[in-house]
C-alpha cells in the first residue's frame, strides 16, 4: 500500500508555514514557511495612509501567496506524487476578519478603497474597537444575555462583533459594501475550495455563536445600534459546519496553481490552538492540552457545556466535534521571562553566558535549576500583563514578595516560572471546582519542548504527569491531520477526527512525573499564592487597579 | 580674641577620623583618617585562630592608634597653636564593647589570651550572641518586665548584655579576669583623661539602663543565669554621666603623644548618630534628624519620656541632657539601591551610564527624577533587609507590586526609593499617633547632600520641608562640639551643648518643599503602602514568615 500525504497550513501574526505529513506516522517530510509581503500593518497602509494607535492591519493577499509560495515547495522538497497528497487543512490566528463581496473578492482591492483601513483585514490584536466592546458588554450586563458566562463575563474587543461594529460605525460605505464579514480562516479555505463555509471553532469563540443558543439575538444587535440588527444574517452565516467536516474540494483552479491534484479534501477553518489538541493525540474529555509560548492556551474537552466562571469560553463541536471545547488561558508566560531579561539582569550574567557560550535563558535556567524549591523564599502573581483566567482582568499587574538583599536573580526568574505553574494549577481546580475533570495534562510549543525545568516545575506544582506533543510544528501538524480527515477513510484519510488522532498523534518519550517531595512544598507555597490571588484578584485590596488609574491620570498629564 | 579650636574624633567600622573644627564658625580645618589596622576581624584573630561565624571582632589598639596618628595629622595640616585647642569629643559604633582590667588594660593584651576571641572587642555587628538574646527577651516578656516596652519589645543580640552573657557562658574564664565590661566609646574616653566614666547614650540605648528605673534588675539578671546577678555591680557601672558632660582632662602623658595640651576637656563617649543632631542645630523637641546612609537612623528628642511601639529606643538624656532622646530607624535604606544595582540593572544601562560618563546610580537617577509621581504604577515595601521600626520585625522581606510588561528598571529604582519614603513617614506618624511631636525634618549623611531626587521625595511623602546638615563629617563635627562644652565658656568653649548648637549647627542653604500637587498623589499611594504594611506587616498575612521558615529549612537541607 502506498503511503498517503496531507498538508496543513499554519497561518501565523508574521508568516504562513505548510507542512507536508505522511499519515499512519505523522513524519513531517516538508516545510516551508513565507514572511507575509505587507507583514502587520499598524502605522500605514500600502499607498502611505497613516493608522491610527491601537490599529493591526492584513492583506490578504499575503494568505493566497502563502499558499502559492510553501505549497509547491514542500511539494518539490518531499518529492511525492500529487496523486498521494489527498487533502489540506489551514489553521489561523483568530478573531482575523475581512470584509469581503458575494463572490470572496476583498473590498481592499478596490481601487477606491486601498486607502480606507476599514477595507482591510483587521488582525486579531487590532485593539482599536474597545469602545464597541465596551458598550456591547455594558449593554449585555444590563439586559442579562447568558452569553456572557459562556464566554468569562466579557467579550474581547479582538473578537468579531467589536470589529464589525467598529467597521459600520467608522466606514458606513465599507461596511455598506461588504456583502459578507469573514474570519479570515474561513476565507482562505473559500479560496481554496470555491465554497464559503463559517467553522464551528472561530464562531464559537469569536462570533459569540453557540450550537443551541444561536448568535446575540437581533433584539439585543438592534440595541446596540439599529444598522447591527441584520448583521447576521446580511454579513455572517447561520450555517456553522463543525471541525472535522469537509469544506469542499480542491478548485481545479488552485489546484493547477499549487500543483495538487484537483478535488481532494478541503477541511474547514480553524484555530492554531485548537488544531493542536488531536495532534497530540487528545480525543476526549479530562486531558488539557498548554500551548505555551508568550501566553499559554490551556484546551479542554468536556462531555456537557458546563458555565465555568473565567474561562476564556466554552463552545461545542468549538475543538473537537461533539464535544464542549473549552479554552483558558494565560496571558503572560514567556514574555514574564522576556521582560525579565531585558530589564532585570545585570550584566555579570551576560557575560557568563558569554563565556560558557550559553544564551541568557538558558544561564538563568541552569542557576535556578540548581536551586531547590521554596530555596528563594519568593512568591510572585503572574499578572504582569493582566490575568486571562480564572480572574478575567487586564487591570491586574505583577507582584512579588520575599527579597531580601540576598536574593539573586536566578531565584526571582525562578519564581516568574513558578507564578506561571500556580496559575496554571488555579485554572485546573478552577475547572474541577465547577465540575469539568482534568486528569492529564498535555504541552506543547517551544518552551514545553526546550525548558526541561519549566516542565518540572509544572508537574510539581500540579501534581501531574505531563507529557510533550512531539512536533515542533504542532499546529501545521494538527491542520493537516484534519486535511486527511476531509479527504476521508475511502481516499486513504480517516473518518473522523478521532481516529487521525488515535493513528497520528504524538507525545515524546520523556514524561515529566511529579516529585513527591516538592509537591510536599509546592503545596505550601500554591496556598500562599492564592491568598495573595484572591486578596489583590478578587476584591479584598484593589490597588493594582487604583495605582493603574494613577498612572494613567499622570501619564495623561505628561 | 583668638579663635578657639576643638578636635572631634568619629570612629566608624572599618577606620576612625579626627576632624579640626574651628568654634563659632564650624570651620572644619582639618581632617585625617586611619584605617583600623586589624579591621573588621570575622574570620580570624591575629595570630591566626579562626572564627566561627556570626562574629565580629576588633582590636582595641587600633582606637589609639587612631589618635596617635590623626590627631597630631589635624594639628600639623591646620596649623594652628595647640594651646588654642580646648577640647575633644569622640563617638564611636555601639554596642562594641570589650573586657579590660580595672586600670583600662585590654585582656587582649595578655599573652595567654592572644588566641582567645572573647578577650578582644566584639563589635556592634557580633552577631553571635543571638542565642543570649532571645533567651532574655523571652524571660523578660515572661515577667512582664518594664523595660522591654523602652525598647519596642525587644532587645537586641548586638547589645550589651547578649554580649556580656556569651562572654560569661562560652568563656567563664576571661569573664571572671574582666573588672570591667565596657563600651569601646567610653574606653577610648578613659585613654584620654585617665578616668572610667560611662555615658548616658549607650548606658541607655545599649546597657538597658534607664535614669528612672535603672538596669535590669538583680532578680531578672539572676534569673537568666545567677552568675549574671552581680555583672552590673561587679562589671558596668551605676554612675551614668548625661552626654554634655566632661569626663576630664586630658592626661598629660597622652597631651604629649597627641601634641596636645594636658588639662583640655575630654567630653563623655557618644555614638555617630546621637552626636550628630546638635551639629545640624537641634536643641530641643519636634525635629526629627534622619541620618541615612545603607540604614537610616531616626533622632528625634521630647520633653517626656513616653512609649512609643516599634522605635529602637527612648532613653533620658541619650541624646541632648534634659530630655528623653528617642531612635528610630530603617534597616535597609541606601542599601536597597545597591541591591537593585548589583542584581537587577541590565547592561545597556550600564553601557549609556559609561556613555554619558556617570555612576549607574545617577543615570537610575536620572530617568526616575524624569518620571512623574504614581506614573509608574508601582508600590514597594521597604524590608529587604526586615523592618526595624515600626514593626521590629527581622523575619519581615521585601515587596512590590504594580508591574507590567512596559515596567523599567528606573521605574523600580523609585519605588525602592519611594518605599523608603513611606517607611519614614510610617515612623514620624507612629510618634505622633503616640504623643511625641514631629515638627521638622533635618537629614544627614551621604545620601542626604548628594540625592536632591531622593529628598525630594521624602518633601513631598512626609508634607515637611527638609533641611540638610552642612558638613559631610556631621558626627565628628558633633564631637568637637561637645568636647568644646567639656572645655566649657571659660576656656573659651560653651557651657552646654545648646549653646554650642546654636553657635555652630549648620545646614546647607537649599531647603527641601513639599511640592503640593506631588504630595496629593503621594497621600494616595501613602494609603496603598499603609495597606500593605499593615497586611503584611501585622500578622493578617504572615505570608513573608512562611516563605522565611520554608527557605530556611530547605537551606538547611541541602
Amino acid at each position: 500500500m502506498c503511503a498517503k500525504y496531507a498538508i496543513g497550513v499554519d497561518y501565523g501574526t508574521q508568516s504562513g508555514r505548510s507542512v507536508l505529513v505522511e499519515l499512519g506516522t505523522a513524519r513531517e517530510l516538508a516545510t516551508a514557511v513565507k514572511q507575509y509581503t505587507h507583514g502587520v500593518m499598524d502605522e500605514q497602509l500600502p499607498d502611505g495612509t497613516p493608522l491610527p494607535p491601537d490599529w493591526a492591519l492584513q492583506h490578504p493577499a499575503d494568505y493566497v501567496e502563502v499558499l502559492r509560495e510553501t505549497i509547491p515547495a514542500v511539494m518539490r522538497q518531499a518529492g511525492v506524487s500529487p496523486e498521494d497528497v489527498i487533502g489540506i487543512g489551514i489553521d489561523f490566528t483568530a478573531c482575523t476578519v475581512l470584509p469581503v463581496y458575494a463572490d470572496g473578492r476583498p473590498l481592499c482591492e478596490d481601487e477606491d478603497l486601498k486607502g480606507n483601513p476599514h477595507s482591510y483585514v483587521k488582525l486579531w490584536k487590532h485593539h482599536a474597537a474597545q469602545k464597541y466592546a465596551t458598550a456591547l458588554n455594558e449593554a449585555a450586563q444590563q439586559r442579562g444575555e447568558a452569553f456572557l458566562a459562556r464566554y468569562g463575563g466579557k467579550i474581547s474587543s479582538e473578537w468579531l462583533f467589536p470589529k464589525a461594529w467598529q467597521l459600520l460605525e467608522e466606514a458606513p460605505e465599507v461596511y455598506a459594501r461588504a456583502d459578507r464579514i469573514i474570519e479570515a480562516a474561513d476565507w482562505v479555505v473559500w479560496q481554496l475550495c470555491g465554497q464559503e463555509t463559517r467553522n464551528s471553532c472561530t464562531a464559537g469563540y469569536k462570533a459569540i455563536y453557540s450550537k443551541k443558543e444561536g448568535y446575540p439575538s437581533r433584539d439585543f444587535l438592534a440595541g446596540l445600534d439599529p444598522r447591527l440588527a441584520d448583521t447576521v444574517d446580511e454579513k455572517l452565516s447561520r450555517e456553522i459546519a463543525p471541525l472535522g467536516s469537509r469544506a469542499g474540494g480542491l478548485t481545479a483552479e488552485m489546484a493547477e496553481t499549487l500543483g495538487l491534484k484537483a478535488g481532494i479534501g478541503v477541511a474547514v477553518g480553524n484555530v492554531d490552538a485548537h488544531v493542536s489538541v488531536p495532534a497530540v493525540g487528545i480525543t476526549g474529555p479530562g486531558k488539557m492540552l498548554m500551548i505555551m509560548g508568550t501566553s499559554t492556551c490551556h484546551m479542554l474537552v468536556g462531555e456537557e457545556e458546563k458555565i465555568v466562571p473565567g474561562m476564556c469560553g466554552v463552545v461545542e463541536d468549538g475543538i473537537l466535534p461533539g464535544f464542549a471545547g473549552y479554552e483558558a488561558g494565560q496571558s503572560c508566560v514567556g514574555d514574564h521571562f522576556e521582560w525579565f531579561v531585558e530589564n532585570c539582569v545585570p550584566a555579570a550574567y551576560l557575560e557568563e553566558a558569554k563565556s560558557k557560550n550559553m544564551g541568557i535563558h538558558q544561564l538563568l535556567t541552569e542557576k535556578a535549576a540548581a536551586l531547590k524549591v521554596g530555596e528563594s523564599g519568593l512568591v510572585a502573581l503572574d499578572w504582569w500583563n493582566g490575568n486571562r483566567s480564572v480572574l478575567v482582568d487586564v487591570d491586574l499587574t505583577g507582584m512579588m514578595l520575599g527579597m531580601t538583599l540576598l536574593t539573586k536573580p536566578e531565584e526571582m526568574y525562578r519564581a516568574l516560572i513558578e507564578a506561571t505553574a500556580y496559575g496554571t494549577r488555579k485554572i485546573i481546580e478552577n475547572y474541577r471546582a465547577h465540575g469539568v475533570a482534568v486528569d492529564e495534562l498535555y504541552a506543547a510549543g517551544g518552551i514545553a519542548q526546550k525548558n526541561q525545568l519549566m516542565m518540572q516545575i509544572y508537574a510539581d506544582v500540579t501534581g501531574m504527569d505531563i507529557r510533550i506533543g512531539r512536533s515542533t510544528q504542532t499546529p501545521a501538524v494538527g491542520s493537516a491531520m484534519f486535511g486527511a480527515v476531509a479527504a476521508g477513510k475511502a481516499a486513504g484519510g480517516y473518518d473522523s477526527i478521532f481516529e487521525a488522532a488515535a493513528d497520528m498523534g504524538r507525545v515524546m518519550d520523556r514524561v515529566y512525573h511529579p516529585i513527591a517531595e516538592n509537591a510536599a512544598i509546592y503545596e505550601k507555597l500554591y496556598a500562599e499564592y492564592e491568598t495573595l490571588h484572591d486578596y489583590f484578584g478578587r476584591g479584598t485590596n484593589d490597588v493594582m487597579k487604583r495605582l493603574k488609574a494613577i498612572r494613567a491620570a499622570q501619564k495623561q498629564h505628561s
